[in-house]
């Protein structure tokens, strides 16, 4: 018996690894001291930071990539990857540094295993951030035929005084929300169960109210919203920052409430994408249910003193976001959502 | 159709979350300034080092998880993950700061996934690392019922001119070999199959020359060698040091061996473990797939300059490793692997 014969391809792991080193390199930034092959990655950080706050994520795809395997489409999942834990530190003021990535199968193809490293690359460069390690790995009898996980890890930095955490929100301050692209990387189980078991779609459907088939619309890259915010950030424009990811406004904007404020939101003030709609419809699905399981078009909240509003809905615009606006604000009461007028 | 209906049980990962949150306060250092729920880990990195290079791994634990499956056993491979981790970054003369993890399952147990983060908690306090955060992803239909997936990531900081990169050794070096506890996380697909499926076994079987049952030998926990290599590390006596993982000693070692130089690694100047010799007996495997797939015995590498040997084989002595040998040296050639007589 040898090690072949057990399941693992040693051969197609290096030439996964060859391929992966190929893209991480276009990825490498001015701290990057190591190439992929070294038992860690290795960052120098520099002296551009006084105080520097490292702020880290680990994330997954969920089962957004149940998408990519009946499509086929296995480049945009590590864009979703990368983006979601891109946003998930700049909540907190960070700028990305480095990312690594996870990557498991039970039968590794290089070649898909290379469009999914190829996503992770791509948007990787598009937030400067460094893909400087990971693991690639094959275990037999984990994973159905053709499917994999995937999890990524980032690091970002932040001067310690300039660390966002919504301590600062008062009452009266404004929620500005930033419009999302899709479903982003949440409420997919919910999502496939309406499409895929109750309405009996395929991945290639073409819906017409949505423009596209389903599969393109379930797979929309999550955004990432450095490019937004950063200006906003640098301006010391931005008292608290909520990415709604899984659980939705409802579960994630009390994760940055003060004690002692609520937050009024106003679903009024703007219109849930399309496919949020056809969702809700399709599925009959409940309020509650969609504003708990999905963004419903609003990827990110902004929170900012009443004052700054004009000035921070001026600097997305010329940022390219004309559709941000304010949809609630800041109360007197225990921290949590509270859907309403403003 | 709502949340829960769809297969996603969003109280269950609430509860998880809480016992998480538990577990991971019990390891934290003075660097930390968030707790598990802000977006992203905050950990201030202080003044302590001039020049920081922050060095990152990313791990899994492989098919070493089903070990834990058979037999229920999960508090043990959140160790196997960190240690693993703590061994990449130790190998580049890091010492780990902190720690994110990902837990992926079909259906979550928040008894299960609190017993695999208690494993995690524990050895980040035994290596001093703060666990400060991580995804606990419930992905319906991706793992078969009572299985998930784990992965880890650690980042740790090193001095830039201390770090650790085999650059330095030249030939003459010695290289000592640090015993390992068992398998570590490598080769459990070969194990697998040799053990369950060829010989039959269950995890229950005791097996006499091993001394206990086939699945404590298997779930035997990835030794840290921070302990070990530390004092090592601090009094400047380490000039390269290879993690003993997937690959081997084969395909370990050369990764950190510089241009012009190989490897003699002389067989005969250890046993391997008692685990080694059962498996390669009962599966008739060759030695080159031996060596390839398994440790053998050697966790860990140290490559030391000759005149340091007796000073190194003292410190581990007095550390408690007394059975710290020499197992090679390193010569004019090739980086590779040599395997023949020193």
């Amino acid at each position: 018996m040898d090690y072949k014969q057990s399941g693992v391809d040693i051969d197609a792991g290096n030439e996964t690894v060859r391929r992966i080193k190929g893209l991480a390199r276009t990825t490498f930034t001015p701290g990057v001291l190591s190439s992929i092959g070294s038992f860690g990655g290795l960052f120098r950080l520099g002296s551009g930071t006084r105080d520097p706050v490292l702020v880290s994520s680990a994330d997954g795809v969920g089962t957004k990539l149940k998408v990519a395997f009946l499509t086929g489409r296995h480049d945009t999942v590590g864009q979703d990857l990368v983006n979601h834990c891109v946003n998930d530190i700049l909540v907190q003021g960070a700028l990305p540094l480095f990312f690594l990535d996870y990557l498991a199968t039970g039968t590794l193809s290089p070649e898909v295993a290379g469009r999914v490293v190829e996503g992770v690359a791509t948007a990787c460069r598009e937030n400067g951030c460094a893909l400087i390690g990971g693991e690639t790995a094959e275990m037999p009898g984990f994973y159905a035929s053709g499917e994999y996980d995937i999890a990524g890890f980032i690091v970002g930095v932040v001067e310690h005084d300039r660390v966002i955490t919504g301590a600062r929100l008062r009452v009266g301050d404004v929620l500005i929300g930033l419009r999302s692209s899709g479903l982003h990387t949440n409420g997919y189980s919910l999502a496939r169960a309406i499409v895929f078991e109750h309405l009996g779609l395929t991945v290639d459907t073409e819906v017409s109210e949505l423009g596209c088939t389903i599969g393109e619309e379930l797979l929309r890259i999550h955004r990432s919203y450095l490019p937004l915010v950063r200006p906003l950030l640098d301006a010391g424009l931005v008292k608290g920052l909520a990415h709604i990811t899984g659980g939705g406004i409802t579960e994630n904007l009390p994760r940055v409430l003060p004690p002692g404020v609520a937050a009024i939101i106003d679903k009024s003030t703007w219109t849930p994408s399309a496919v949020f709609r056809f969702l809700q419809r399709s599925g009959g699905v409940p309020d509650a249910d969609m504003y708990r399981a999905f963004n419903m078009g609003i990827g990110m909240i902004v929170g900012c003193a009443p004052d700054d509003q004009a000035r921070v809905l001026t600097m997305l615009q010329s940022a390219g976001e004309s559709r941000a606006t304010v949809v609630g604000k800041i109360v007197a009461g225990d921290p949590g959502v509270i859907y309403g007028s403003l």
